[in-house]
């Protein structure tokens, strides 16, 4: 990293900082004076891992904070500010660096959230960035992944499988003739890109969350792997009807390849939507909580006595063999 | 990484969260119901800038809290909670593994602080840390740096230069016939090189930094160039007695080197130590504090009104080239 870290920090994120909670940046700590409970979530991209070499920076710092957002909006919390910690390479240029500063900022006024401080340092090896996220609760608790109760109904925010696709998309021999032009041609390249690239967690949904969840936590290792998770930590099991499974146009394209297509999908993580329970008796109310937010809200399955995950489709289990499955490079 | 994600932080870190904020590291947040101001700091840790590929991973775990722990201390707060986010490359084994959680739950057994949650993930590149702390004041007020006063008389805590030999003695040609020789037979070499591993942050001190200081930050990218931040942040000049910096029996056997000598250590960073100002009346209480906490304290200069750090040695001013050098590999 060419110039300083003093530098670097007072010129390109300062003005992302402006809570008072943050002290300008000109401190080594934030200082933070909660009304109530705290939300803290903190999870880490790595090029290579999380996102990839040529994907645009601005995308990249926005994936950063989205990834942590989409923690606390399944918690029914509202994101009220970040702590940033950026491994930036040596042979990024500056220029890079001002793209990502862009994309940070653009994403901090979409969230109307502050960033509070963090730390920067060179390394040898890939860009990582870890966010620490903070959030306050829209309502009196917050769900846990071990809430869920037999008898709950499954229900998950915005479709599934289209980061999946997007990540295929990026991947997928671009430079080969044959397989790029087929890859050009994909009418649904942009959109499943962009799903991979800066995840759309369900920000207006959480006040819902909050209110009507019983158990509760975000899709980024795989719908059916999360799912497996939310059982375990709740001691029951789960049953998701495959036909439910919200898809985009795209994902539904994809399906026609039958049943081990559905399965990559289901199975191929970087979603970063809420999975959450709620009783029967609150099905209305989640419906026209999800019409009234704009938010796209299926119903997938039930919670049930026992354990494990099972998927059925039409009168068929499929079989899934590893729950938890993960796409991305070496993670 | 060869096993799951959640399985080793179950399995390893799941004993060192018992905290109920913690969830048991079953859940993707944690939640802190603080009871007034919460004091938070993210500093990052990355193999090859701020420890060594061969250091043990016991004393990189303690680093990556430690480096934290001191911007705490230095802000006059007590630790009670860390977010850890580790990205792990995939050569190092699972036994490496092991060690890192066993030097972090020392520390945090110590520290008497719990691990809140986090992040695990692979990487290609070099083993970082990024670890988010958690402090409550132990005072009414956080100092910041930007809180001295012209006529504050400057102190600093334990040594200074120590950290700096240590890395020296670490990475000075150790296979070399001769200078290997020269290596092994410094009497110094044990002690300096476990205070760049293992940085000691004056914690105990804590209580009388919130009660005592005016300005205060820790100094870890090098006293001279941290003095010139504090300074900096309070809009004053600073005068520092180059002969009062305190300096350990190694730094002082270094330091026959002569100015230049003496400049590498008090620009070589690493050191974790709390830098503080505090008004002339309350000398006798800083050195009966440092005597009741068993914290070596040491006066070093004044403030006055102006900008920038001069250092002086008898009747002599040091010129120093680059305040906020940095020794460090590529940082």
């Amino acid at each position: 990293m060419p110039a300083d870290e003093f530098d670097i920090i007072r010129r390109l994120f300062a003005p992302l900082a402006r809570h008072r909670f943050a002290r300008g940046l000109r401190d080594d700590v934030a200082v933070i004076e909660p009304e109530r409970e705290l939300i803290v979530t903190a999870d880490a991209i790595v090029e290579g891992v999380h996102f990839l070499p040529d994907d645009p920076l601005e995308s990249v710092a926005k994936k950063a904070l989205r990834v942590n957002v989409s923690d606390l909006a399944a918690k029914g919390a509202l994101p009220v500010g970040f702590l940033l910690t950026l491994m930036w390479p040596k042979h990024r240029d500056a220029l890079e660096l001002e793209s990502f500063a862009r994309g940070l900022g653009e994403d901090l006024a979409l969230f109307e959230a502050a960033l509070l401080g963090g730390d920067t340092t060179g390394t040898a090896g890939p860009l990582a960035i870890s966010v620490t996220a903070f959030g306050v609760p829209h309502g009196k608790r917050t769900p846990a992944r071990a809430d869920a109760q037999p008898g709950d109904q499954l229900w998950v925010t915005g479709v599934i499988g289209d980061a999946w696709l997007g990540f295929r998309s990026l991947t997928r021999a671009p430079d080969v003739a044959g397989a790029s032009a087929a890859e050009q041609l994909d009418a649904h390249a942009a959109s499943v890109r962009a799903a991979y690239r800066t995840p759309s967690p369900p920000l207006a949904f959480a006040p819902h969350i909050a209110a009507l969840a019983h158990a509760s936590m975000d899709v980024s290792d795989g719908l059916i792997g999360d799912a497996a998770k939310l059982a375990e930590a709740s001691g029951v099991g789960i049953r998701i009807d495959a036909e439910a499974i919200p898809l985009s146009a795209a994902g539904h394209a994809h399906c026609a390849g039958g049943d081990a297509a559905l399965i990559e999908l289901i199975t191929g993580g970087d979603d970063y939507q809420a999975l959450f329970t709620a009783a029967p008796g609150a099905r209305a109310a989640v419906i026209s909580a999800a019409r009234e937010s704009e938010t796209n809200v299926a119903l997938i399955g039930d919670v049930t006595e026992g354990a494990g995950v099972r998927v059925v489709k039409g009168s068929r289990e499929l079989t899934i063999a590893t729950a938890g499955h993960r796409h991305n490079l070496g993670r």
